[in-house]
Order: structure tokens, then sequence, then C-alpha cells
């Protein structure tokens, strides 16, 4: 079964982004660098809800994986850039067209991201922010969470969690200090 | 001049207490305990809202530094269990008497924290999940920021930080693991 992993860099008060979309707060470093690289080399699909597509695809490709820093980058375009090509699958009921570079799901998510999971191949990357995440939280389909928290208070923005109906156990699989005073801090979902 | 600290034990997604008000999720262990006394002993006042002390009141004395889940300690009536008595100062322009144990204050919070802080004495604890917090971070008093990051997802609850104006930079000063899959945070407040 594939993993489907909810991540970002957000702030100590939990916002990927500050209330004007603004994410220049994110510190990249040689080991943050490191860790996304790591992290892409498992992952070969990517979903969002259409929201967060066009918040990503605004500040432009690359950055956090998982984050509000860029959408994932677009199958074969990225060649010789150690990242590898993934499958982009946006969620939206009221697309018609899928933008360039994605692939369009307007069935239940649920199902899809349950079929998908059940399909051969690498990780599964859901980016963060959207609304999407707290039906796939609340139906058990993520199955680990990782954030990169940095030194700020944004005070307002666009939340890494939403209010979700239920209350969910996690499992610290992993936490370390990154350059800039960031603390790593990676969880297995308790499904 | 003394150092004010907010703190407390907060689930990943933020909340010091569920939507019910429960902390029955927050875990206490040998190395939260050694953590707790030693942070009581550098504390000799406590600051607290009018509905965090009726939320503290009701969920009895004990636990976490400047959390949810506990008044801080009675000037006189914890001897010999190692924790220290402390001032509590009570916030409030509604109440017209001080409950037992707490020194009620009506004038501006943040003048009276101003000059408390000038006064000589020992650190000063400001518990959690109060709006008072957002007041005291945007007049920049707050020195120190504490959190005991537990995993688990409440889903919604008390927030431990409310939103602010504006950005806050914060300095990682302490990061470690505590038994449960806990992960302590300690902050320099940039102000």
């Amino acid at each position: 079964m594939r993993t489907v992993t909810y991540g970002a860099a957000c702030s100590l008060d939990g916002f990927i982004a500050d209330s004007d979309g603004a994410v220049d707060w994110i510190h990249f470093s040689a080991d943050v660098e490191q860790y996304m690289s790591e992290y892409w080399s498992t992952v070969d699909a990517v979903l969002m809800g259409r929201r967060t597509w066009e918040f990503a695809a605004a500040q432009g490709v690359g950055g956090e994986p998982g984050s509000e820093a860029g959408p994932a980058p677009e199958a074969g375009s990225l060649e010789g850039s150690g990242i590898p090509a993934v499958a982009t699958y946006l969620f939206s009921r009221t697309l018609s067209q899928a933008p360039p570079g994605t692939e369009l799901v307007s069935s239940d998510a649920v199902d899809f991201v349950k079929t998908l999971k059940r399909q051969p191949g690498k990780g599964i990357c859901l980016m963060g922010g959207g609304e999407l995440a707290g039906s796939l939280f609340e139906a058990g389909v993520i199955d680990q969470v990782s954030l990169n928290v940095h030194p700020v208070l944004l005070g307002s923005g666009v939340p890494f969690f939403r209010d979700l109906k239920g209350r969910i156990g996690l499992e610290l699989t992993e936490s370390r200090g990154l350059d800039g005073g960031c603390v790593l801090m990676v969880y297995r979902v308790r499904n």
C-alpha cells in the first residue's frame, strides 16, 4: 500500500502562508534541500485541491515537499534537476479542464485516493493547506504528517490544519533541528 | 528585567484543550515532571485572564507549567511539594473580587506587566490559551514561548495562539524529544 504524506513548512502558530499569501519567511538551507531531495525520491504522485493548486502555481515551481512553496515538478520537466517527475492530481468539482501538467479528479476524493493507494507506485504527497486534507484525514487515508516548524509567529494566514470532526492519534517517528532554528517533526498517523 | 514565558502542552494542531475542555491527552512522565520542576523553580508569578482562571480552576491545581492543566500553586499551599509558591495575578475588568489565592488586576494589562517585569523577582509565567497573550505579544512584553507538542490532532478546541496583528520573530533556544512522542520547543521572542 502506498503511503500518503501530508507535509509543509509552517510557522509555530500553524500557518503555511501569511494573510497576504507570503512565504518569504521560509528558510532554505543545505539540510532542508537534502531532506527535500530524499523525500521527493520516495514520491511519484502529488494531490492537491484547486485552491492549493492556484496558490502553488502563483508561487512557482519548487520548494518544500508538500508545502505551499510550489506545485510538484511537472512530469518530464525537470530532467537532470535531481527532482523526480511526478503525477499531479488536481481535485476540483468546478474545473472542466485540467491545467497543463495535472490530471483532473472530479470524482469522490476519498474513493480516488483509496484506489490510488492500492495501485503500484511510490509515495503520495498531499499538498498542505487545503480543505482536501480534512476529508482525507477523517477517512483515514493519510499515513504520515511532516512539518518543518519555523521560528516565527505569522499571526494569521493559511492554516496547515483545519478543524477536524474528531481526535486523531499520531506517533512521532522523527524529530530534529534544522538550520535556521527550524524543527522537523514527522508522525505516523494512527488510522 | 524579569522574563515572561508563555507556555503550554498542546496538540500538533495547536490546541491546549479539546472542544469539551478535555486535557486527558496530556502525557505526564518523569522527564516532563523534571522539566516542570526546574521551570517552576525559576518562577514566582503567574498571569492569567479570567476565562483561563475559570478553566484552570475547574481542572484542579497542578500540571504543565503555563498550561491549561491547572492554575499555579497557591502561595503557601504546597509546602513540601517541591513546587514553590507563586503570586497569581488574575486580569479581569468584570470581576469585583479576587478569587482566593489571586490578586485581581483591572488596570491595563500591558502597563501592569511592564511594571511587574521591572520589579525584582524571578520569572513570570503567562498561562496559555487566553486573549491576554495576544495583547501582551503585540506589546512586546512576552520574552519566551515554551511548547510541549503532543502527538495528537484534537481537531478543534482552545487554541494556544490566537490571531495576532503582525508577524513576530522567534529564536529557537531548545528542542528535544520527551517521553510519549512529545517534543519540547522553547523560543526566545525577538521583541
